[in-house]
């Protein structure tokens, strides 16, 4: 009898998901939103995450349940727990991924090195935030943002005026969250797989490059992160996972400040855009490692395979969807670099797949897989 | 609109095209012999692949049509390229891989080395081989055979009296193939990717460890064979794909002589047990380079990404059948082993699975291959 693990959620993550679960022998079954989603192929069902009903059906058939994204709500998961489903990660840590204010104090009490911050119900207290951190602050929505959506940065308080109304006429109240603006030389992210028996695998620290709020490339390990760096950020990714109990993968993203402090931005609680690489770069893909955490197997290795990997994100296509007819070119320049394709129809901006590229040398990995990509964007 | 790939048989060949048909966005569709087989998550349809309208069915909604293995019959392929079906390999070359008599009279055509043989059609016939040739012969049924089936070693024409008589029943006639028994110090196995438009990737060359006529290890590349043996190698392998007009994958089974020389032993036109090292050890696998062959888009590097790799088999497996039990166990011990299964049930010296590892140490890798595997054997 298979392991079967069930998947909330057909995007990206869950189909990329399907290619270890197959070679490891695990049934995978997916919830997905829609049909023809990223991850069809191992799509069993079809419904509204929101709904426990349906959540409950469909985790009905599986040994484990876990997400392709962090959105279903607390009483569905809670509705879960108490039907006796092993959800992973869990709602505990889960809520952290959900609740940016909750975040930020949380990490507070692990003592967890971020960004100053601020709950901050009303223009005044914006202000205060503002005079006290030079003029400037990144506000955020605390829930549902990501990729740059519900983040703003202002220098005055009437740049929030719109967000602020909004939260006076949510009943649910809430505050809005203000963080300084960092100082940072750049962004890394440090990837952790953490077991329900404890085991963890630190994924070496990598640079991510975010053009417009969006991941673009990422480069791993991050050049000149041996050593120091690279333990500090593995101290606090391990931290994390463990201060907030994840289970399955965690990615930590992280500023790197001028003054050459590691500082945690955000967090996400399942596989991520960061750890792409690791599918042609890595002893054990994050997706691998991510289903071997979710059913309480022994984690593989997650040491590089190569010097270098680079990931190159494909970000909306050609504009007229035609995807693949640019395959047979830009396999044709590369046929080193592995391409990735997540089925989805290209729209301006958005993720519809990535190019990774291992070897010695940075620049021409570097070099490889930005040239494969650029053949699939206009 | 996704390329769509149509491959007869739903075994582990045709299983392991799904990992790279999903990150590639080709959509793969799969013919299996029935339910529960290897490739079940890729099959969209059942059927007998010896019936050519139920073939010809399946075909209608694919691009291009390929092979989980070698036996769809002569008339069936006539009748697809007859409908307009892009068969890949054709009818032509797949009858050299279908019929051993054939392939020697065409790899003699071809100046090919291989080891001396023979038709033969009575006992009269295999006297006089076994007389020229030191006493002693393999002989083997033109068809059909394969890990050692239809093989056997004579030195006396008597043993082969049961074939003999087989084949005097039989209404097609037709000979046996007695080769001479060559004296070999290790198997090698050549694959060459080639595509209808002519491009040709030759993999590294690799050793083949046989225990009891079924492939137990694969070292890649072959320990010794730098410089001109793997040259000799590559040039048979793609003397034999260009000669034979092969498209996909081809193996080239190989013996070196005691006396340095290689001649072709078998061929096989599909991804082949001597290349499941691919998957973790090279640019390309070659279940993805059969896509991409089949499929007449450019081809991929087929270059290790490790020094050495290590492929073994998993023959059998625990009698009770609970071959996913010893997975924690072998994952815990081997964090770094590659883990492939094929959704069978376990049966004596049947193929279940196989386990891969790379690295630059030849010892090691070796070990961990061979101890991973270990587990799942009584």
């Amino acid at each position: 009898m298979a392991l079967r693990v069930g998947v909330v959620g057909g995007g990206q993550l869950a189909r990329m998901m399907i290619a270890p679960a197959v070679e490891l022998g695990i049934e995978l079954r997916v919830l997905a939103e829609e049909e023809r989603m990223s991850a069809s192929l191992a799509a069993t069902a079809v419904g509204d995450y929101r709904d426990a009903t349906t959540v409950l059906e469909f985790a009905r058939e599986v040994d484990v349940l876990t997400f392709d994204h962090e959105h279903v709500p607390q009483d569905v998961l809670a509705a879960l727990v108490e039907a006796g489903v092993a959800v992973r990660p869990g709602p505990d840590p889960l809520q952290f991924a959900q609740d940016k204010l909750l975040m930020r104090a949380r990490l507070q009490e692990l003592g967890m090195p971020q960004p100053e911050w601020a709950a901050v119900t009303d223009a005044e207290q914006l202000r205060a935030f503002l005079d006290a951190h030079g003029g400037r602050a990144v506000l955020k929505t605390p829930r549902g943002g990501y990729d740059g959506k519900g983040v703003r940065v202002v220098s005055t308080a009437v740049e929030a005026d719109d967000w602020f109304a909004a939260l006076t006429e949510d009943a649910r109240g809430g505050a809005l969250l203000a963080e300084e603006l960092v100082d940072f030389t750049r962004e890394l992210a440090q990837q952790i797989a953490r077991s329900p028996s404890g085991e963890v695998r630190a994924y070496p620290v990598v640079e991510t490059v975010q053009r417009g709020g969006v991941c673009a490339e990422v480069i791993a390990p991050a050049p000149h992160a041996a050593g120091r760096l690279s333990d500090v950020a593995a101290h606090i990714g391990v931290g994390v996972a463990e201060g907030l109990g994840v289970t399955g993968m965690l990615a930590v993203e992280l500023f790197e400040t001028t003054d050459q402090r590691l500082l945690v931005n955000e967090l996400a609680m399942r596989p991520h855009n960061s750890g792409h690489w690791t599918q042609d770069g890595a002893h054990t893909s994050q997706f691998e490692q991510h289903l071997r955490a979710v059913l309480d197997l022994p984690l593989g290795d997650s040491a590089p395979i190569a010097t270098w990997s680079v990931m190159v994100n494909i970000l909306g296509g050609p504009a007229d969807g035609a995807l693949d007819e640019r395959f047979a070119a830009a396999m044709a320049a590369h046929p080193a670099a592995k391409l990735h394709t997540y089925g989805k129809a290209p729209r301006p901006g958005r993720k519809v797949g990535h190019v990774n590229a291992i070897g010695d040398d940075l620049d021409e990995v570097a070099y490889e897989a930005r040239a494969a990509a650029s053949f699939f964007v206009d």
